[in-house]
C-alpha cells in the first residue's frame, strides 16, 4: 500500500533503535509478513496493514464494500508474497459513528470467504475518519517461506501478470463516467484487487528464491527485493496491461501481482503449467553489482505516480 | 476497553449474520481472544484492539509513552484472560504526520519487552487523529484456554486484586495537580495498567472454569462471563482499592485484574500460594438461575461510570 509501505521504512528505522533483534530464524519487519517459528515446527506468518480514508481510499471513487474487499485482499497478498496460506484475521475499525459499517464488513467478509481467511475477532470504535486495520495470521506449514532477501546473481526475474491495471483503473474512474468493457476491467482491478495465493505457493514449489507483491509499483517493489537480497537488477521488458501506460505499469502499484526470482526459467514455465496456472512472465535477471537498477539501456527509477492506495 | 468492548457486541451481531460459524473447537469472537487449533496440536490465540485519540485517551491527561504502554498492556491482558502467553504482535499506527511517534513506540516497545510480546511488524500512515491498532498472537501450547463460558453453578467467583484504581486515578488526574503518594499510585494504575499473565496462567493451573479481564468494570465484565456461561452470579463483597470508591470499583473498568470462577476456593488459595502469587479474593458464587445478578441483597447493575478508555 503506497504511503504506508514507504513509512513502514520509517517505523523500521525507529524500531531498529528501540527493539531487540529477531530471534534466530525469525524475520521481524522488513518483509511482507513476519516469520515466526513455533516450537511445534510450524512456521507462522503475521502481518498487518491499515487502510485510511483520504490516504488509501476516497469515498467518492470506491464504495465501502470495495474498501472492505481491498483491505482484506491486500493483507492476504502479504501472505501470498511469502508463499503462505491464510489461517485467520482480526479487524479493527475506527470511524464516524454515522457510518453504516455493514457494507464495509460485507466486503471484508466476502474477501475473507474468497481467500479462506475468516474474520475471528476485532474491535469497533468511533473516530473522526475511517481507519480499518487488519492483521492476518498465515502459515507455510513446515515449508520455508519465500523471503525478499534470497535472490542470487544470475536468477531470472518473473512477474505473475501484466502490470498497471489498478493505476489505469483509477485514472479511468477519475476521468469519466461512461467506460468501455476494457476500462471496466481496469476499474474492477483497482477496486477489487486479487491476492494471488495459488501463484505464491506455486512460486515456492517451482524454485523461487525471493518474492514480493507489487503494492507500490514494479520499480519500487523490485528495488526492495534487490536491496534485501544484495543484488542488482536488469529488466529487459515490462509487461504493460492492455489499456495501461508504461508509467502505470512501472510506478502505479496496487496490482498485487507477484515478483519473484528463480534460477531456472524452463523449470518455472513447466512447473506453473503443470499446476494449471498462468505462466509467469520473465522480465529480467539479477546481477552481481548491488547498485544496478536498469531497464534495458536506461535507469530503472521508482516513478512517483500518484495512486489511491 | 470501554466503548470498544461495547461495540464489539454490535460487530458480533452484524458478523453473526455475515460470517460462517467457527470451525469446530475454535472460538471466533465473543471471548477475550479468538482460539484457533493448529494441525500441529498447538492452540493459538489472536486478538486485536484499537486505541483512539479522544475516545480511549486524552493527550492532555496521558503522554504518548503511556498511551503506547497502555495499548500494548490491554492487548496482552486479553491473552492473560485466556490463560495464554504472548508470542508476538503487529502494530498499525495512523495519525497526524506532525506527531512525533518515537514516544508512542517507546511505550509500546517497553510494554512489549515487559510482557515478552515482541513487535514484529506493522504499518504507519497519516490520519486526522491518532489510531493505534495492535493485534496480538498468543498461545496456550497444548493446554485448553480458559473461556468466558465455562462457569458452573456452585463455582466460586474470584478477582485477582482490589478494583477501582484506574478510575480513581483518572479522577485524581482530572481534579488536581499536586497528589499524595497513594494518589500517585492510582494515577500510575490508570496510565500504566498491568497485564496479569502469571495470574491468568495460574488460574488455569488452579482449576479455573471461566475467566475474563476487568476492562469495563466488575459488574459489566462479570455479567459477560455469567451470560456466556449461562449462570447467575451473587456477590458477597466487592474489593475496593484504597483511595477508590465503590462505584469506581464496580463500574470504573480498566483495572485489568482478572475475574475467574473455580469450584474449590481452598485449592485456589493453596495453588496461588504455591506459585508465589497474591491469593485471589473470593467475591461470590455462580448460581443456577441465569437471570440473577446480585450484590448482597440488591441488584448488581452495570454502572455507567465514565472512564477514559
Amino acid at each position: 500500500m503506497g504511503s504506508s509501505r514507504t513509512s513502514e521504512h520509517e517505523v523500521l528505522v525507529l524500531l531498529g533503535r528501540l527493539l531487540p533483534p529477531a530471534v534466530e530464524g525469525d524475520v521481524w519487519f522488513g518483509d511482507d509478513a513476519a516469520v515466526l517459528r513455533r516450537p511445534s515446527g510450524e512456521i507462522v506468518l503475521l502481518a498487518s496493514d491499515a487502510v485510511v480514508e483520504g490516504v488509501h481510499f476516497d469515498r467518492g471513487l470506491s464504495d465501502l464494500v470495495d474498501v472492505g474487499w481491498k483491505a482484506m485482499a491486500v493483507n492476504v497478498s502479504d501472505l501470498a508474497a511469502m508463499a503462505g496460506e491464510p489461517v485467520a484475521c482480526v479487524v479493527t475499525c475506527a470511524g464516524p459513528s454515522s457510518d453504516d459499517i455493514e457494507p464495509l464488513y460485507s466486503g471484508l467478509v466476502a474477501a475473507a470467504g474468497e481467500y479462506g481467511c475468516p474474520v475471528v475477532g476485532g474491535d469497533l470504535s468511533s473516530a473522526p475518519s475511517l481507519v480499518i486495520s487488519i492483521a492476518v495470521l498465515g502459515t507455510t506449514g513446515r515449508r520455508e517461506p519465500v523471503l525478499r532477501s534470497g535472490a542470487l546473481t544470475g536468477d531470472r526475474i518473473f512477474v505473475t501478470g501484466p502490470l498497471g491495471r489498478s493505476a489505469a483503473g483509477l485514472r479511468v474512474l477519475r476521468e469519466r463516467v461512461a467506460m468501455s468493457a476494457e476500462e471496466g476491467d481496469l476499474v474492477a482491478a483497482h477496486r477489487r484487487p486479487r491476492a494471488l495465493l495459488a501463484q505464491g505457493g506455486a512460486a515456492a514449489i517451482c524454485g523461487a528464491t525471493a518474492m514480493i507483491d507489487v503494492s507500490d509499483g514494479l520499480s519500487t517493489d523490485l528495488d526492495r527485493l534487490a536491496s534485501a537480497s544484495g543484488v542488482g537488477v536488469v529488466l529487459d521488458d515490462v509487461p504493460v496491461a492492455a489499456g495501461a501506460t508504461m508509467q502505470e505499469a512501472l510506478g502505479g502499484g496496487e496490482d498485487y501481482e507477484l515478483i519473484f526470482t528463480a534460477p531456472d526459467a524452463d523449470r518455472v514455465s513447466r512447473c506453473f503449467r503443470d499446476l494449471d496456472l498462468p505462466i509467469p512472465i520473465e522480465v529480467g535477471r539479477a546481477v552481481d553489482d548491488p547498485a544496478v537498477r536498469r531497464l534495458r539501456d536506461g535507469p530503472l527509477v521508482p516513478k512517483g505516480y500518484e495512486h489511491q492506495w
